[in-house]
């Protein structure tokens, strides 16, 4: 089995997007700078969404075009619609991401929308960034779980993981957004949905709010998924139980692909250093248990 | 499979060991009781080693004779040498634990006597708590890997757990003190061990240092252990990493089981409650992240 994983960096637009504290322009465009030097190669820089909805990500358009893109690093940028998709390809943009949940309940109070309607919104997106020649990723959200619904059902997931990949997204990001998933469940539902979608044009999205990302992204791991996202820092925090942890710590992710002997092509202190910059600049610890343990030996 | 998995807290002695705060008497006596009424059945509750070494244990006797104990539920402590094991003694306790290293350079260092000099000192301990009627636990820490020594070859850990439960320890903790395994080795290792020593004889011990504990513990589980140390809370530091995170938190593995479908006979809202008590006892945030999502939710 191939043994290179590929971290996708969500803590410019995931994990601050959650954070309550405004963060300058200027240090979201060093936050990616210096994460663009530590050898990742998918790094989601920000999100066209509505400034009314997302205030922290209004800049979107200044970080955009502030970056240094580096050679053979992907910087995708979230669209939720038409309007979005435009925004962003004004200036530069080379691969967006659209996003669905798996339960209705939540795709309802976060979009207005249920999935179906979602999926009608995306579809000119697709047709015309294939035209564009410009990449498309789909993330499901609610994967393991629901705010509003509790349970939801595999199918669900492995219905709209299915049809994000038929419209076009080459990668489906399968994202435990209430970190409620424990690792047989996770490892369950990744096997569901790889009965549908080949396994090579998966990731896993794992939010740390009981502690579980890691032994999670482990089974899933096993199961032969090899694409991950993570949040430096371990930034993001759930809206959904405050004060809770957020996404899971990328520096916790490639200490243990390493430990596994796996590769990711990322420098892990420089990427630890980049973590307790960020956290200096959010004026709170890391939350990555790697990133302290480093900063102390 | 057995589905029913035994947590043995060690909160009390291996996690308020390694805190700089002193903690009163009383407080470790009500941690106790609280954590008696929250259905675990194995609760370390205090360490007989000489008070020079361990100030914030120098109450043992108090605390052990402050407890209330609960039928059902054992109470073992750490003994060092046979002056500590009469101490213990002399205060009633039914089951004490005896602890080396894999690496003969930790052992030096930590004990000051090479690991066969430690199972020199341990066997007239052995030996009298056959006759006493006193069952006995041991531990084996640096199981993957040593602060001094680095890499700590499997065959020495199989050694001497191997020796320990041939000696009479009816149950063999293997831990890796400074948290830098990651889920692959720690199979392999626990797998190693269990070609010498009973699975059932056999409990698996994860520090945080790193945040592998609870994906290391879940690989460990699928391997077929099912005896677990975890500490409420989330109490412990590394004293090889200042700063660093400390032992797993059991309400965090509590959650882990429990959505694994395993059987715990844990109340996790209680656990949760007594972490976030003991962690304003200890004037700082829960190490559990399982505590803060429940606190939250």
């Amino acid at each position: 089995m191939n043994d290179f994983v590929r971290i996708v960096e969500v803590g410019p637009r995931d994990g601050l997007q959650n954070e309550k504290q405004l963060i300058a322009t200027a240090d979201k465009i060093e936050l990616i700078n210096r994460l663009s030097a530590t050898g990742l190669r998918s790094i989601e820089a920000t999100s066209f969404v509505s400034p009314k909805w997302v205030p922290q990500l209004a800049d979107a358009a200044d970080v955009f075009t502030g970056i240094q893109r580096r050679p053979g690093v992907s910087y995708p940028v979230l669209v939720p619609n038409e309007q979005g998709y435009e925004r962003a390809l004004a200036v530069g943009v080379e691969e967006v991401a659209v996003f669905t949940a798996a339960s209705e309940q939540f795709n309802l109070k976060n979009t207005n929308a249920g999935i179906d309607e979602s999926m009608r919104r995306f579809a000119p997106i697709l047709t015309r960034a294939q035209a564009d020649g410009i990449k498309v990723r789909g993330y499901v959200s609610t994967v393991l779980g629901c705010p509003y619904q509790g349970e939801v059902p595999v199918a669900e997931v492995v219905r709209v993981a299915r049809q994000l990949h038929a419209m076009g997204c080459y990668e489906v990001s399968l994202g435990d957004t209430i970190g409620a998933g424990t690792p047989r469940k996770a490892a369950a539902m990744l096997r569901a949905v790889a009965a549908a979608v080949p396994m090579a044009a998966l990731a896993v999205h794992f939010h740390d709010t009981y502690g579980q990302a890691l032994a999670n992204i482990a089974s899933c791991l096993e199961e032969g998924v090899r694409v991950v996202d993570a949040a430096v820092a371990g930034t993001g925090g759930c809206p959904y139980a405050r004060g809770a942890s957020g996404n899971v710590a990328s520096e916790d992710v490639v200490y243990m692909l390493h430990g596994m002997g796996m590769v990711t092509g990322v420098d892990l202190p420089a990427l630890a250093a980049t973590g307790r910059w960020l956290s200096e600049r959010l004026g709170r610890d890391t939350g990555s248990k790697t990133g302290k343990a480093l900063a102390a030996t």
